[in-house]
């Protein structure tokens, strides 16, 4: 059977996570189904690069599909779209390789954590951006993050439950980017991130910038390999899946 | 009573518009009036510098207030914020001159009309944006914006049945931003704006850039004071108040 290659944007606000649930609850992965089987007629399962959390968006998510017989990727996307509610569309579609497999082929993925730093609060911004009282202190949080770059075993940033068979990521890039005051940005690329990897190791670089814990404490926090000595979990408002490599 | 001038950033979605109606609307003035009655213990009516409409956001709205007594601003500001809805929100809060009046006080406001020109949906641009499909023509549409840059009768874009005394304005710039293909803003500075004549001009804009009217056709169109010629009103959903001058 072809497969296509889907790349996905959405407003993860509105929905409860990727992953179909029992009926009634309002999935990304459940809404694409039920369009799909729409337009092309099949029961099609859609394969998701990464299961977001509940709140988390995503600009380039990618999926993958198999369908019974060829069509036209362009006339496809568009009427996907056409009847896809307004928080999540087909930005990209097109053939794939046999055998092509969003999540196993998957290499690498880049994530965007989002702070707002104003003294006030910013309701434009309040739906994809996690509001931090100032004041922000970026050069303790990049301290801290010099220290998770690499290869680790990164447990201690692992929600209890994950059923991954190992702990050990390269997290190749942790950018802290724009001042003190405004939005500020943290990016997170790495070959593969554990359950609410990204938003541990955002809520505990929050606690670095509020004096609340060393910044050089990063190295013996990862050796410990025990969640509970982590920082919380950064809400799912501002985290977005910005892309995912192959 | 002291005067004290608030600084306001909604998302107006979810809001039908700014002025307050009848039990059970919900609207960005009723909002700030029950918060105050909470927080100060008066009945407080406030003042805005523009109606905006259902669905019209605003980063820089100014409203005005008389309270009984004077208070400390910043307290104040930060316990309307924790009381108000996470779309709305107070920005800046100040003791006002005496008899400050926001609307009757406005020497001017700005104006953003926001287009997303890509050639799929973009859901987290869905809430603050209208969607237009491309190919978008901003060498047409800012030649016809030259002709109605300036003080003109701008009777053909106010929606039928405004209570104003003279539909004579003075529109001080109007540009058009960004690439065909992404975001493109258009920029509304005036002394003072009809009803939905951003929107209004907008939608003739579109009009122009899809080659269904000529560019140069403004003057004439402007000379016509006739709102049954000039193009749709553009969705609420594009247009942000961005600041109001005094």
């Amino acid at each position: 059977m072809p497969i296509y290659r889907l790349t996905l944007e959405y407003d993860g606000t509105d929905f409860e996570g990727w992953q179909v649930q029992a009926r009634g609850h309002r999935t990304v992965q459940g809404a694409l189904e039920h369009a799909l089987a729409r337009v092309v007629g099949q029961r099609v399962v859609v394969t998701g690069a990464g299961r977001t959390d509940a709140g988390v968006h995503a600009q380039g998510q990618v999926a993958s599909i198999a369908l019974e017989g060829a069509v036209e990727a362009a006339a496809l996307s568009h009427s996907l779209n056409a009847v896809l509610p307004p928080d999540l569309a087909v930005v990209a579609l097109a053939r794939a390789a046999d055998g092509f497999h969003a999540r196993r082929d998957a290499r690498g993925k880049l994530y965007r954590y989002s702070l707002w730093t104003g003294s006030a609060p910013s309701p434009l911004r309040a739906r994809r951006s996690h509001r931090v009282h100032p004041p922000l202190d970026p050069a303790a949080m990049r301290r801290a993050a010099f220290d998770l770059v690499g290869s680790h075993d990164f447990a201690s940033f692992q929600t209890s439950g994950s059923p991954t068979t190992t702990s050990a990521r390269t997290l190749r890039r942790l950018d802290i980017e724009g001042q003190p005051g405004d939005e500020v940005h943290l990016w997170f690329e790495g070959d593969g991130f554990l359950r609410h990897m990204v938003r541990n190791i955002a809520g505990t670089l929050l606690e670095v910038s509020r004096g609340k814990r060393d910044p050089a404490s990063m190295p013996a926090l990862l050796g410990a390999r025990d969640r509970s000595l982590a920082g919380p979990t950064a809400p799912a408002r501002g985290l977005t899946l910005v892309q995912v490599f192959y």
